[in-house]
């Protein structure tokens, strides 16, 4: 942080870790800009258009490949952006390089303090003559700095595009104690992240993390996938695909039936943990796979999280002076009992998804497009369409980000005779079905 | 109609084809009651409580084994019912006997002519000192008769219950041009209707209905699907799960989107018409499939709807003179071209699974039981909670409803604990979903 | 047997129930027809060359629609044909009327006696001035008759084409003993009979047989499937693709790690019984399923045989005084134990899917076309070529059986280079693979 | 070669990379063993009898942690061995030097020359008092010395047991010719090398391989499989799993029909190539992908090879002076066209999952207990058993090692009744199938 450093063309708005790791950098945004049609195809029409020209953005997410995407696209739309991470351990290096390499204002590395972290955020709310005019934030840090420390910026941003589960419910305590005073995205709920980017990147990623960490075998292992949302519907699907005998736990007796139609066991943990080879937790709660429950389980399990925090597997309660642990790969611990018993415990017990493997850039994709347009929306809707409340994005935009990927498939579309859009009562351009349609 | 019967307790308060059926059509009930646990479930608590004693039903549903454990269900909870068919077709003789016989009032049979279905539909609304204080719906037409011609009795019932996409959007238009004095539940949008009841009944009911009437083998046969709803996601999976090679048609880029992530082709019907082997409409719009492009389909192509009504598939324009009309078996029709080519029409273009398969009466029972469970609300509801609206069911029922069917697969729910109850701010009974999740 | 009838063109050679159901089964194996490409391209071949004219044919087979197709093509490649049926149940009356109008020497009808079924094969083999030179059998029992009763024939018959388990069987006894004077065609054995035939139209016919019968819902079942071979592997794949849970039963280590690979668990009987919704045997052996199983079973459960003969469910013990059965429809009994438990037992134990639901045309295609072929081989071949021995088709004919039937997928081959050919030391029109690849 | 090492036992009979790798190794070693059920049961057995003992064996095959499982395990039954790397490539150094450490003679490291490779081989035939007299080969290079280098030594030996296509290749144009003195087992047609290893270890580590080097999203995309032989099914199943559109194409019309069958369109490449996501050859076949095929590629299309060697892809059409190619990533290379399209290809054509991903042990553990039976077998087997000849392992005990992966599913095999074992004709103890079935 103290150690100033310069981009090539002698810019040193910026702090990274090592500019030198540009190039390296810009090769990884470049092959994610491959799997990333919709933000392409945004930029494109931002060569005649610039709607986000006069945004002033403060960003706050995790600095990969794939926000670098994003951030660029931004720019092209004609914002001014000023970029932060969401997370001290999360930041790509060599990507934040390229971005600073590119004359953008990042302020992110791998492996920040605590201070750190909330010095970095308050760069990219108002520094060098910068003032932002909207947020587009992932858990709230950065919408929480600036209504506690700048509430005369907050008053006057445009509004604010938020889209972890985490800040969303941050933002509707604010609007309920009537202290939002700005109008608000809530692009986590919208029909593109829940039914696509959590869905399928987790469908697509667990493999890959589980494969990476400890090369076992899938076929007849006996997998429990606990809670059935998203993130386990995709888990279970893919496991199951391969020859995985998966079992459920739920707490929700719908999900636990959709369980049970797709042809899972749905279990208490406590029933199965002692057969179990495999144990994966994707429910957002916290204490899920507890100490007892892992005294229980058989020689060689593989421990994991998919869901929210390192607290869903109880991992505190591991680190006691009896466990011996055992550090086997990157990422992979060995946690080994009195009577020789290990399990492997992969990434602490954070997000193994996100530490040990890739997210699929084109699913990635659905959901940053989705916050281009949210972005695009808020600043130049007319005064008095957004209220200081949280709002879904319009059905009809989510119509459109899903279209901007549909050529990447080469799928084509149907279009409404206009006899029919009649009789269902549509429009022929859509939206297509209510907003609440999942 | 006029021919009177008894059945063998003498009692003739009923209109059905043949009383003697009676028998037969009992142990048809019989066998669904196996299946369909909610209800079942209802019943036994129906020992202690009575929660519709006093409720005075107005029936109007398809006569099916599945219904007449309904309508035996809500007898046993207290009510009174009387009971007729929302379609001139549907109604299985041997069940209504089997109604009949044990006592009920039903006035239903198959092949009623308009009049006769107006006349029956009477009957149960008031006669013979019955006046109905509750209506379960299916299409709407109980409801706009009683709406019409009896408009005192309208006023004072305390609800509808109605299941159906058509009857749930008369009570919607009903709602806004502000004549619906009466508050509604709206079955049809239910979680547990759209997400298990549309999806799996059709998921099991395609393969045996193409089975059934022409014996195709599935195995790298060329399917298109029209429409990638609830419907054409339940007959994809079933028939890619048999090897055959899916192509889907769609309108709405986010389905179209849904259904490239599965694996499927979104294409448009003129694109690929000609290579199909089958083609199945499911889309509840008019004219998707039409004569031009019958007019290019190849020899032997199997054509059939499981959408909403005969009009999917424009069946009018093959009623021409140079087309031959063959019937080659019960529900299948071949069309044959001057040139010789024949295409498989399959129940002359109305839902083929109703028609030609039987749906599995475990996913009934989950609508069921959410009917039932929607008349004990609006019946027992204190004053004021329901307003002169359109509602759905509250989650915490719909959860309800699931939580009855979980015994059947002897799957085994997991129970908060009061820290992670906190945590989550659920309550640990549930609901655990906002209203809206699906 | 006595009541002489005659086809429209006075013609009395043969022995059907009613010559007049004609027209609809020449319907049934019009039907047939469209989907046995192999059996229609051996057709198109005969208009140039009669292969097997001087060929007089006994042949002893089911008689369906599908074995109709087979028979016709043998007489268009030239052959003089007499054909009965090898089982007194499965003669489909109205196909047997259908080939007697067309000219044909049928003696068959559904539910012949012991003794009718010894003689309609007699007039099958010599009478009114034919005797045959070539046996097309299924089961052994043509052969078994005309070896016995008729040696000087035997003697001097071409070849013995034999299809089923038991006939091969039999055929190898001979020939260990010396007793087969004449070259003989195993097609049981063949590539396309094991992997094609047997695998998929299990796959497809099992769900078929099932829902026809009970209409169950797969979704979510506890199934148990005894015997993972090739019939096994085809039932499981398809109940697991609409959402069961399956499990095996097995002897075989290797077919059971198998099922393991697959996500199936691997059970014994006795383990799993009581929590199974479905039992279908697939052995090939006998008393797989006892009464002492059946007497743990849980109510309501299924049971079905897909495997050799009505043994492997143990049905004779099932047969006692405290026992009550019950037809409840066509195929399916009710069996009730004394405390009102009752299974569900399809077609009395027998082939659940040659009584309850169709195979599909294609799949027998690839059996016909290979029997006809080996018809071809055995009687064109060169002196010498064939001792009297049992023989595997070549694999060569095996490939161009598969060949034929690939234009109904519109499936293109690649062909070898020259230099391609030459590096894999293969001949650019096949064979592909050694004999025994399988 | 030159540097000489010690162990820490001060013996330095060995030439490896690196003795201080030793440790890393030995967790590697350890971790595979926990997967390779087969191979660890047989040591149990061996702690009472010592089936090897007197066994001098000359091993050649990759250095792998699973070869480490292997090599130990024929120590404990008793066996002396030397051990030579079958690739100058693929040799793990780590795990030689854990195996150096624990007192192996092992003669191989990552990056030999040629003339090191042939002088390792040599080290383990006959050196410093050892004279091998048996072989454990891949790819018949070590049979290839012995033979012309070390003809008395070859004359001697009990057996050679062989694992790859190209060494039983060999093997059998020996014999042909009558230079096979000694008898020789395959073990790369056994069962369990076809039907387990092959299969399921492709379809496993495709997505792996994929994944690894390219992130690449599986869903939707469009990719050819170049035949579908058991690595074709193994790759082709995988990909459809996760929702990806496979083409395949074939020569081999059995092959193709079965691609059709399993809901593949069966193409010819130069049809579908420039529409293709990804590309994957698996014929061990050579040129099967051409220059002129990927002139006509999409940009950003994924090539690489399951199959043989560097040449199904023709790699070498690719170094020509108007391509430019650049390395991505390790294992990736972009080959730039004139006109800027890109193309990904994989391990330079080599087996992308051997180079790019981890094959599961247990799937090798099944070969490998292969291998070590096929060793007691010969070593033991009494004079006359087997000839001067090359053999299958005896089903029996193919049906063995299966037995002793069984466990680990925790599978539980039925056994015979005695009055079944009579109804077959079978020995309850196995071998429970024909040897030619598969
Ligand atoms: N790994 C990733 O890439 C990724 C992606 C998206 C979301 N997430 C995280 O994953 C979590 C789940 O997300 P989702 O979209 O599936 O949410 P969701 O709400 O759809 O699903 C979570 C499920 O867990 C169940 N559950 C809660 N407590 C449980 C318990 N004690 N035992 C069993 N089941 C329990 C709930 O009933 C619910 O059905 C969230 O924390 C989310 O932030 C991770
Ligand atoms: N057969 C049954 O048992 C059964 C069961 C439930 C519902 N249905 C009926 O099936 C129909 C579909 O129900 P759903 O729940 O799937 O509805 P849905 O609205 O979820 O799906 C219908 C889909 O069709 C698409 N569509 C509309 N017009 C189209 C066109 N011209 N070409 C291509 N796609 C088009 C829509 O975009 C939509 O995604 C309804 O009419 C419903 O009443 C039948
Ligand atoms: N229903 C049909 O349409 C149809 C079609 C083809 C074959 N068949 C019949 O089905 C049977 C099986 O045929 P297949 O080709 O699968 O044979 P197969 O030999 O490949 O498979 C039978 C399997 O059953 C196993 N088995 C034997 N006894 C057992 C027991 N007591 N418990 C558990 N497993 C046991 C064997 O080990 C074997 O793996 C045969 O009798 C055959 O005639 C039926
Ligand atoms: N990657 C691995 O881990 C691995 C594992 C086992 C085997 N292999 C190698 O993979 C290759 C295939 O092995 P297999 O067991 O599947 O063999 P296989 O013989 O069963 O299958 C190969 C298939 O390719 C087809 N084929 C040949 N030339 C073709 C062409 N020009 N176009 C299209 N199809 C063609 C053949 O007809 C055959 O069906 C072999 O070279 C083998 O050594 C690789």
């Amino acid at each position: 942080r103290e150690r100033l450093q310069e981009n090539s063309k002698g810019c040193g708005e910026f702090c990274v870790k090592n500019i030198n790791q540009a190039e390296f950098g810009r090769r990884e945004i470049e092959i994610a800009e491959q799997e990333m049609p919709g933000l392409m195809a945004l930029r494109k029409r931002a060569e005649s258009e610039k709607p986000l020209s006069g945004a002033k953005i403060t960003g706050c997410t995790h600095i990969t490949a794939q926000a670098a995407v994003l951030i660029e696209t931004l720019a092209a739309l004609g914002a001014t952006v000023r970029w932060c991470a969401c997370n001290i351990y999360s930041t790509q290096n060599e990507v934040a390089a390229a971005l600073a390499e590119a004359g953008f204002a990042i302020f992110a590395w791998k492996g920040e303090s605590e201070e750190d972290f909330w010095w970095c955020i308050e760069q990219c709310i108002c520094s060098n003559g910068f003032e932002a005019n909207m947020i587009l934030d992932d858990g709230g840090d950065a919408t929480h700095l600036m209504f506690k420390k700048f509430p005369s910026i907050f008053k006057q941003i445009k509004g604010i595009v938020e889209e972890s589960v985490t800040g969303v419910h941050r933002l509707y305590q604010l609007s309920k104690t009537g202290k939002l005073t700005i109008p608000a995205m809530n692009v986590n709920d919208s029909v593109t992240k829940t039914k696509f980017d959590t869905l399928y990147s987790c469908r697509e990623s667990i493999l890959d993390a589980l494969k990476r960490t400890t090369d076992v075998m899938f076929a007849g292992k006996h997998v429990v996938v606990c809670g059935y949302g998203e993130v386990g519907k995709g888990c279970s699907a893919a496991l199951k695909g391969l020859g995985a005998i998966v079992h459920v736990t739920e707490i929700d007796p719908i999900c636990a039936l959709q369980a049970c139609m797709e042809g899972f066991r749905v279990v208490r943990l406590e029933e199965v943990i002692k057969y179990m080879d495999v144990i994966i937790t994707c429910t957002g709660n916290k204490n899920v796979v507890t100490r007892q429950h892992l005294d229980r389980v058989k020689n060689g399990c593989i421990v994991c999280n998919m869901g929210h925090s390192n607290t869903e597997i109880d991992v505190a309660s591991l680190r006691t002076p009896e466990l011996t642990w055992e550090r086997v790969r990157s990422q992979v611990d060995h946690i080994i009992w009195p009577d020789g018993k290990r399990i492997m415990l992969l990434a602490e017990g954070r997000l193994v998804n996100l530490s040990c493997s890739s997210v699929p850039s084109f699913v990635v994709s659905v959901t940053s497009t989705t916050q281009a347009l949210a972005l695009i929306e808020l600043f130049n809707a007319p005064g008095g369409r957004y209220k200081q409340d949280v709002y879904l994005l319009p059905k009809k935009m989510d119509e459109y980000v899903a279209s901007l990927h549909l050529p990447a498939f080469d799928a084509h579309l149907t279009e409404l005779a206009d006899s029919q859009a009649r009789y269902l009562g549509l429009n022929k351009a859509g939206p297509f079905k209510p907003n609440y349609y999942r």
